[in-house]
């Protein structure tokens, strides 16, 4: 039966909602994108005018892959999605959808005439590895999605975790300062994000380059212009503030991660997003953090790196959601 | 089905397995105990002579209600309970488990012909409270344990978890002190439960009577004796200092349970123990603290206490998991 309905159905559709792009892509069970396109999310007043330019430029792609006859579902991840209601809620970033909750999934279904399913972007990652990338086959692990925040995505016997509310997994918003905390976009202090995001990692940039008195490439910049890739570019060359920068970020999630493995006993964490892109840089520190921190239960999880392909990871996410309906 | 199952064997056995006692109840669907019995725990040298002994005292509540007829299965709460094995594992209590992995489960189901289950005894309230307690019908919601440690059962999507090892739900040593944090017995430092286990009041009353220059009735103790229970009396009579310890105590705990609503968001955290007697000396800084410190999205999560009987919550607890079976 299954074979049938892979030939019947090969495809489902991935949505990666963002606050600037919306990036659709056509993908087949084993995660290759057999089709692309993309639109602006901005620029409409109202859910409705978005969803009209959605199927406006869908309607090419899944011409191209043979038709809505091969599209067994689509799978959508965005800011604020809950995966219960299929609903994007409040999403300060999304002019359309920042004071109202917006149906988004029956909106697409409706037109389309196939199942739609929304989630978050991490929790959409989290599926996506489990789906297509290095957490096939595991039932517990931990997606960390390290952006200009800090998302997660909680996998915990095979299944996502949503919870009572279908917002579950907001582990970038756990307080890991009680005292002395940096103050966080969510009005409250210590969270994870205000530390190991990119602008978090950049926030840590400045006020080491002032306690700190080393020489460093990156004093060569206006403060409050440095990214976490600058710190990351730097790091690579040696220069030593920048590989401190790393240490403090990746000691911080380690210690965080070794906080989670008592809730959930992961085999594995998952870090996806642009910063992973400084490999070891942060991963060691990471590690040695995790295993001078965790209780010895625990000490056996391991710490991967997404194994989704970046410029396509989060359209892949978006799309295993699909899989599961 | 499922009624004429009832007939037929309408009880579980639940051995609540402590470090003192190992108290045995057979348990109807409702939770009423119909036959009770105990054994010391310590004492025997081998595992085999620990069940040996326990089925000499079984043996004549079974025949009590009926005979091994009447037994669907049985359920057992211990220390160090892998619930994935059916094993207590290097348990530094158990004189005859402090240095082997124990098959428990198996020895017991070999000896009664029923299936039997086993799990840590926190996990094993959590489940009793789903079976008979406060949280019937919840699917989503976290039970602590505050005893001479500080233990907890999460429950997601109406299934405990167990996470990839079994070890899952070890809250009591999610660190809650990054800094300057108190010396707990896991080796690590900050752990959850070197402040909110009754040992952790009673070092929160030694160090607040020397802080705090206000009378107690507490000063009349010698500081080593101190317990909880001692707090909780004097708490009661009006004690300002005891009061204010109970205080600190609640506010630790609120802020924890802020940090694991964003993990998976339940609906109710459920407490359970003998320092819930305190009531509104401990639930009322609990909630306040919860709603000070925790994201918007979670603060609807309710704060109970316990719903099974004090002095046989744990029998139950462990028999609950032989509905599962």
């Amino acid at each position: 039966m299954n074979e049938q309905k892979q030939t019947v159905k090969p495809y489902v559709i991935g949505l990666d909602l963002g606050g600037t792009n919306s990036v659709f892509g056509i993908v087949d069970a084993r995660g290759d994108i057999k089709a692309t396109t993309a639109i602006k999310t901005g620029g409409f007043e109202h859910a409705e005018a978005y969803v009209e330019a959605c199927m406006t430029a869908l309607h090419p792609i899944i011409e191209e892959v043979g038709g809505i006859g091969t599209i067994k579902a689509m799978g959508i991840g965005a800011p604020n999605g809950n995966y219960y209601h299929g609903t994007i809620e409040y999403a300060p970033n999304l002019p359309w959808a920042h004071d109202v909750v917006v149906p988004l999934a029956g909106m697409f279904s409706e037109r389309l005439g196939v199942p739609v399913a929304l989630t978050n972007d991490a929790n959409a990652a989290a599926i996506g590895e489990m789906t297509y990338g290095v957490a096939r086959g595991m039932k517990n692990f931990i997606v960390l999605t390290l952006g200009t925040g800090v998302g997660s995505g909680i996998v915990i016997d095979g299944k996502l975790v949503y919870g009572s509310n279908g917002f579950a997994g907001e582990l970038g918003h756990v307080v890991v300062r009680s005292e002395n905390g940096r103050s966080c976009g969510c009005g409250r202090k210590g969270c994870l994000e205000t530390y190991c995001s990119a602008t978090g990692v950049a926030r840590t940039a400045r006020e080491m380059l002032i306690k700190d008195v080393r020489p460093s490439m990156l004093r060569g910049l206006t403060p409050e212009e440095i990214t976490s890739l600058d710190v990351s570019v730097a790091a690579e060359k040696g220069d030593e503030i920048a590989q401190e920068i790393y240490r403090f970020t990746g000691h911080m999630l380690g210690e965080a991660c070794a906080n989670f493995a008592a809730f959930s006993a992961p085999e594995a964490f998952i870090f996806f997003g642009g910063m992973t892109k400084a490999g070891e840089l942060i991963m060691k520190p990471i590690r040695e953090s995790y295993q001078e921190h965790v209780q010895s239960l625990f000490k056996d999880a391991q710490f991967l790196i997404s194994g989704l392909d970046g410029s396509s990871a989060a359209v892949l996410g978006a799309s295993a959601i699909g899989w599961e309906l």
